[in-house]
Parts: structure tokens; C-alpha cells; sequence
């Protein structure tokens, strides 16, 4: 498994997804702005590992806060907000952002030594981490459990160990049921236009790991479906509203349109962070729009004609009544979504003291 | 408007369309097997452009059989089977090379001289180009009355001059709304992946037209959809089958489904020479996949790990019962299909004549 993201002790070190698969670059950088930098481009991605590059983020950030012996707490502020410019949909950042303010602001208002405050911030980013990688793995094992021995299963995008460290979520859930349990799995993985993370780092991470996978285009899935060659769909989520409307790499909509068509089950793996309290429908989730040469050129050759507008959501959201079940690291979620995920996020105890900055 | 393919006299001239946007190439070719690898290529493509070309790919074989002094008529059978072995879905590259089977075949078993055989298949083949661009100028304008002045419109694939001479069939209609009705549209296009005809050709012709395009990746139209940005879907056909389940580009089949889910109506346009009187349903319309390369690379750069599978199928179905209705030369054919394009056949004369070789 990769190390997407890795803590060095004063720098982190960081795979650039961009390169991939062409060339395994890793880039290490004591500059959070570096980070801010990475997340915006997707050099790092995924909503759970940008929570956990976030928070690492603000760990150098506080460390150059301290050497400049200027006020930790208003630069701590800069961060923060300089790192949740980067991506408006993932809510793992912010709620990685959140964390790491419920430990520093307390700390800067109570007057504790800006050494300690440095100290425990880096704990919690630390902890932040090693819970991703834990609560991955629970998630991979309980959507395994899905999938059957001989299943056709389809996913979107990438949502594997690159996306968030340990097993991964949706990716991981196949992983799983392929390395550790032994089930013969047909995997399909959509292309997943523009950026095409399906064909660079889906197809990658599952090859790498010797799970034959087969490649499509977005728009070739309804075609498969009709044929009856795909049995099930997972896929991550960026953002999850309460009453369970999900947000997810664009395309992720029209699949469980589709799903729902051919009367296939369309599941969500996450961990309870992307579950954003603050949302109560997809209504209230935001669509980050990314640049048009994304999609007008290809390594610098354009494929479409000069001046040619482009719409370009990077995500879109799925309705909670297109979603089968989702699998979070405290099991199984059927419907009714909204009391349970509500129950679910008191329970985590982050409910209300959200911060969105 | 293109001419996209043009007999110049013994020769043919067409324009290469893998080459565009970029590069407006054209290719004069005297020798028919160059007019079959454009189509096998897709230098020529579009259903009723490869009949077209086809055709005129069979009066260059006979003139090179008349000229090698050789059996016309054995010749003939060859160049034939050359052409007829391009491309297994577009039924109109069958349809125009039995229109010219049904001239050179009673001509060369009674025994009429080679000279006279050329001469008229060449007259046949003009006819077919002729027709052709009338047929489309048609559609388009009977197409353009399905569009209200204001209508959010979306198109998938390429279905302009470019893939049939003339105005083209569901982008004419879009184009002779505009230019001819001065409707304001807003219109948007599919990059249709894998090719990316919507990027490279549809948005190329629209904005040579001076028509403003909004180009989105595949699987985007869903999104826009769920926002209520889109209000009508028209698409061209590669085959129908008499029951109206038609082939057309891979993908279709997926816009067909979220326009249905989203009670938005879905219009085919498309010459009757697409309807087969062969083809019972869309069972019977044999599907083309393509190579892994057109996927796993763009201009010889590599975006996908080595060694992984592709499924690429280049058409999909859709079924009769996801259309709202046909525009042909003939008119506006709505539900239920079968009795209306039985009848529409049989009175083109073609029904029951056909050979498929």
C-alpha cells in the first residue's frame, strides 16, 4: 500500500497523484502553503487524505508560526484559512480543520506556550491520521462483506489507498474482499473524466496489487449494465448531507441513476467525517466548478476547438433514495439515513461545534 | 458548411476528421482500399458520410477494375467485401453498398460493357451523395421545429455536416434552428469519450457557425440534468432497428436513461437508410468494440497503467422505449414505432431487397 501522505517530524512528504501512473514522485515540503498548493491541484486527493494532509498542513504552518516569533495565533488564523481555500467540497478538510482548531484556539486564548501548543497540534494531526487509517481499514472490511464471490462490481473515480491512506474506502472495500478474503471479483473502473483518476489510479492501485481490473469509459457503464455484466456499484463520497444526499466525483450521479434503472445496488463507503452536520439536504452542499482547460487540453494538446465554453462541476450529488446502504466504520447505514446519521454524529461527538471558517 | 467527402472525378477527396480541430487535412485518393482504411480509421465518419463514402469507394474500385482489364465483375465482389468488412454497426455503409450492388450486379451478369457499369455506378453513387444532402437538409429543418426558441439542448457524439453532408441530422436540426429560424439556443455537447467528437468535431462545427456550445465531459450531462439546465436531448442513429431500439455512439444509451429519469424528452434524428428491415430489435444490430488504445492513451501518451484490460465498446442500444421520437426525411415518427417504420420502408422501396454480403 502507498504512503500518500507520510509525517516526517518538521515536513511531510507527499505522493504528487498528478504524475501517476507514469512516474511515483514524491515530494517532501516543510511549507504548508506547499500543502494548500498540493490539495488545490490534486496532487493530493481524496477526501480523506485531504483531511489528513490538512491537518498536517497546519502543523507546519504552526511550526513556522513558531520560529517567526510573531503572534502564533493570528498566523495560526492565516493558515487555516489559507487551507481551507483550497477545495470547497470535500468536508473532510474542514472537519480535519475543525479538529485541529478545537485543540489550538483554546490553547493561543488560554495563553499556553506556543512550543506546547506546536507539540499538541502535531499529536493531533498524528492522531487524525493513524484514526483515517483504522477506520479505512474497519470500512474496507465491513464492505467486503458486500461482495460476493463472483461479483461484478463497478466503481467511480478513486477511492483507494491513495484517496485515503490505509485500505481506502470504496477501492478498499474491493481490495479487501479480493486480498484478505479471497473472493474472484470482475472489477469495472470508470475512466472518470476529466482527470481521469479511474484510469490513473484506480486501475494503478488495483494492478499494483495484482486485482485484475477492467477499464471504461464513464459513459460506457449504462452499456455493461444493460448486459447485465455489473451486479453491483461502490463508490466514496466527498460530502454527505444528513438526510444522506452524497456528493462525489461528477459522473457518480448519472451511475446510480443508472444502478437504479437496471435495479443494481449502489452503495457508499466513508467514514463518518465526510457526514457533514451542517448539511441537512445536498441542497446545502456546495460544487466546487475547476478550470476549463481541464477538460480542453490533454498534457498541454488541446482536443477542442479555441473559445469553446466548458462546464466543469468537479462533483455532483446523489440522491439519498438512489443510495442502497452506506458503509462507515460503525457499520452498515440502510434507511432511513438521517436519524441514524444524526444518532451517528452525536456519537462522535462533533455535532454542532463545527467550524466552517 | 464541410464537404467532407467530394468526388472530384476518378478521385474522392475527403477530410480527415481524426486531424481536427487542430489540422483541416484533406486526402484525394484515387484508390478505393485508402477510402477504407479513412473508414475503418474514422478519417470518414458518421453514419450516413461512410455510406456516401462508401459508395464512391466502390466507383474508384471499379474504375481501377476497368483499368486493370481484368473480371469487372469478380473485381467488383472484392472491393465490395472490402468495404462491407470496415465497420460492423452504421447500417447505411451496407444500405449505400447494396443501392450500388442492386446497379453493377444485373449489369455484370447481362453481359453490359464494363465502360457502361462504371459509368453508371458512378451516376449512382453521385445520386446517393445527392439524396443524401437533401435527406439531411431535411431532417434538419424538421428537427429545428422540435426545438423552442430558449430550449437548453444537448447533443452527443457528432451528427453535423461533418458526419453527414448536407446540414447533418440531429446537430443540423440544432444548426437550422439557429441559422435558419434564428431560435436562441443553448447548447451543450458531450466530449464523448473515447474519441472525443463532441470536443473535436461538434464544438469545431457549431463554432465555425458562429453557434455558442457549452462543451461537458460525459458525465456531466446527469448533473446538469438534476439542475434542470437541460430540457431537450437529440442524438443521431448509426442503426435502427424496425422496432426503433437504435445504435448509436457508446453512451447514448446512458443520456436516453437520465433523460427518462428526469422527463426529459430524447429525440433521434436520422435518415430512413438507418432504419434496417433486417434488424427485428436491437438485439440483432451487432455492437463494435474497438481497440484498448483508443482508452489507455491520447496522441500516443499513455494514461493508464500498462497491462490493464479495456472494454470498449464503440455503440450502445437504446431502446424504443426511452425515445420520444425519430425525425426523418419522411417526418416526425413517434410511438409505436414498428408499424410506421415497416411501412416507411416498404414504400423506400428497399425492404426485402436487401444483402448484407
Amino acid at each position: 500500500m502507498f504512503q500518500a501522505v507520510e509525517w516526517k517530524g518538521e515536513k511531510i512528504r507527499f505522493l504528487d497523484q498528478t504524475c501517476l501512473p507514469k512516474k511515483e514522485l514524491y515530494i517532501e515540503t516543510g511549507d504548508y502553503r506547499c500543502v494548500a498548493e498540493a490539495i488545490r491541484k490534486l496532487r493530493i486527493r481524496g477526501a480523506p487524505l485531504i483531511g489528513v494532509a490538512a491537518a498536517y498542513g497546519l502543523c507546519l504552518g504552526a511550526l513556522e508560526g513558531l520560529r517567526s516569533k510573531g503572534n502564533l495565533f493570528s498566523f495560526l488564523e492565516r493558515v487555516d484559512s489559507d487551507l481551507r481555500n483550497t477545495r470547497p467540497t470535500a468536508v473532510n478538510l474542514f472537519w480535519a480543520l475543525d479538529r485541529m482548531r478545537e485543540v489550538w484556539l483554546p490553547l493561543c486564548k488560554g495563553g499556553a506556550s506556543e512550543a506546547d501548543t506546536v507539540a499538541l497540534l502535531i499529536r493531533e494531526a498524528q492522531t487524525i491520521d493513524r484514526e483515517n487509517t483504522l477506520v479505512s481499514e474497519r470500512i474496507a472490511s465491513l464492505g467486503a462483506g458486500l461482495l460476493e464471490d463472483g461479483d461484478r462490481v463497478l466503481t467511480h473515480c478513486n477511492t483507494g489507498p491513495l484517496a485515503c491512506g490505509g485500505w481506502g474506502t470504496a477501492l478498499g472495500a474491493i481490495l479487501w474482499a479480493v486480498l484478505k478474503e479471497g473472493k474472484k471479483l470482475v472489477v469495472y473502473a470508470d475512466e472518470t473524466r476529466p482527470l481521469l483518476q479511474g484510469a490513473r489510479l484506480t486501475a494503478f492501485e488495483l494492478l499494483k496489487n495484482d486485482v485484475p481490473v477492467t477499464l471504461i469509459c464513464d459513459n460506457m457503464a449504462g452499456f455493461l449494465m444493460s448486459r447485465g455484466e455489473i451486479a453491483k456499484v461502490i463508490v466514496g463520497a466527498d460530502r454527505i448531507a444528513l438526510n444522506g444526499d452524497t456528493a462525489n466525483k461528477i459522473g457518480t450521479y448519472t451511475v446510480a441513476v443508472l444502478a437504479r434503472y437496471h435495479g443494481i445496488p449502489f452503495y457508499v463507503a466513508a467514514p463518518l467525517s465526510t457526514v457533514d452536520s451542517l448539511a441537512e439536504t445536498g441542497m446545502d452542499i456546495p460544487i466546487e466548478e475547476r478550470s476549463a482547460e481541464e477538460i480542453t487540453s490533454f498534457e498541454g494538446v488541446s482536443v477542442a476547438p479555441l473559445g469553446v465554453s466548458v462546464r466543469n462541476p468537479a462533483f455532483d450529488v446523489t440522491p439519498h433514495t438512489l443510495i442502497t446502504a452506506f458503509v462507515t466504520e460503525e457499520g452498515i447505514v440502510s434507511p432511513p439515513f438521517k436519524e441514524k446519521f444524526s444518532l451517528l454524529k452525536r456519537k462522535e461527538g462533533k455535532g454542532g461545534k463545527v467550524y466552517r471558517g
